[in-house]
């Protein structure tokens, strides 16, 4: 046991000569914390080579579009909990779940009602709400960015055909109010054909997330909010793979006939559903 | 900090449904340590970030001759723990360290007295010992395995052409004994072109492995043994970039002038050294 405890003493010293400050403090952490997992499972040297092959298992799945890191952390809860740490509830902000692997960074631009699916297929749904700050006051200009999977369960840069579809963003109108057509949202598995899936599924795990529409919400002056709507009364709101639910951000999604009137006068051709969401931003 | 503890009671409970054990009580451990770490550090969200880049990194420049996992299990100790916990130092038999990254199955066999340099470049090393028991009785047929770099600090599995070189096999007699030429060790730098490479240097940790030459041991009835002979008195001993030194694998090499007659007869034209290395294995 002394050896153990040698071999932790010298590994955390090796990181005194570090000149980051902050560096240091997180890898001597990390070896801390690394070390007492090691010695108090009697990690043993099967399983430290198993747990080496599912790292590079994991490496080699992962590309531009495809990331088996990020979904290692999600289904561990580490992502969550980073965001639990970095973006604590305030009771009177609009609360903060994952990013998600699927994000991009250039969207196309909709007009305010203007439809994100491009393709996309499911059932047409009217979201809408406002941005406000935490006392009320409207948020014009803000930048809102939606993405979401079809009904398959796919988003878009899953596709072979590298379309754009089921994403975009817009801005917020003079009174902080926004409104676009996207999708009902419907549960998917994350994508579990990789090292992460088999850890799910040896796990007794399901791979699926609650359905939900994601939004990440920028304006000037105000601290960017990453966050999804969940959709109510799913069964997947209680087993979320990726551990994202919070309360606060459960919508009803009202189901409406096929030819009744829309909020933009439109009559869809098909069911069609409404929910709404008003968000409000911290200050910067 | 409520819902921090929360995402990871929810993690943890996650896993309550694996039907494996020892799978289930790794993977809880796993989450309560890392979960441990992200709290205890604050970890930002750039942090997660570069924690990802960094795995995804690794990932990429894994192969099957150059794995960078195992590198950073090396240089966080964490390989040399594992060895800790599961070969703890007895008293009586050889201590362990660490396999590194450059074992190959499938060795050349040489004939007792036989080089194993095949080509490597180096100052010629005639290595001899015995394998015994705990109880000093000889293990006649032991098989030993060993590899080692070559004077420019390069495995064979680093040149360009796949030979092998710097490697072999042989078995001990019916005394127990066993010698061989192979090359006087020399310190070299772990591959340091990677990210663990990057990692070391933003440290300030040297990549330089203490001058060592590889050994493992294997007998019917026997422990397995894998471990390393050191040169005495090298200065990297003191900051061997893995932490796998241990004082009692240290060994003198002894330097001969050119001409000088080997105890094989032959007279090298250069000089040679020769170490001793008395293995002694635990029973199974
Ligand atoms: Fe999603
Ligand atoms: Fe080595």
């Amino acid at each position: 046991m002394t050896d153990e405890q040698e071999v932790t003493d010298q590994v955390v010293a090796s990181f005194d000569a570090a000149k980051d400050e902050r560096f240091r403090e997180l890898m001597r952490a990390l070896v801390r914390h690394a070390h007492a997992f090691v010695r108090e499972t009697r990690l043993t040297e099967d399983e430290w080579n198993a747990a080496i092959g599912f790292l590079t298992a994991a490496g080699h799945i992962t590309t531009d579009t495809r990331q088996e890191f990020v979904l290692l952390s999600d289904v561990l809860g580490i992502s969550m909990l980073t965001v639990a740490v970095n973006e604590p509830a305030t009771g009177d902000a609009t609360e903060s779940t994952v990013l998600g692997p699927f994000f991009v960074q250039d969207s196309p631009r909709i007009e305010p009602g203007g439809d994100i699916a491009r393709g996309a297929a499911g059932e047409p749904s009217w979201i809408s709400g406002t941005v406000t700050d935490v006392h009320g006051t409207p948020v014009a200009g803000a930048r809102i960015e939606v993405w979401e999977a079809d009904d398959d369960g796919m988003y878009d840069v899953q596709y072979e055909d590298g379309a754009l579809a089921g994403r975009a963003h817009l801005f917020t109108d003079a009174e902080g109010r926004y409104r676009f057509w996207g999708l009902t949202p419907t549960p998917y598995p994350i994508p579990d054909d990789g090292p992460v899936g088999r850890l799910l599924e040896h796990a007794g795990r399901s791979p699926m997330r609650a359905p939900h529409l994601h939004f990440k919400v920028t304006a000037p002056g105000h601290r960017p909010l990453i966050t999804h709507i969940f959709v109510a009364d799913d069964p997947y709101l209680r087993s979320d793979s990726v551990f994202g639910v919070k309360q606060s951000l459960i919508r009803p999604f009202d189901r409406h006939e096929a030819g009744t009137r829309a909020p933009d006068g439109s009559r869809p051709d098909r069911t069609w559903t409404s929910a709404s969401f008003d968000i409000v931003l911290r200050r910067d």
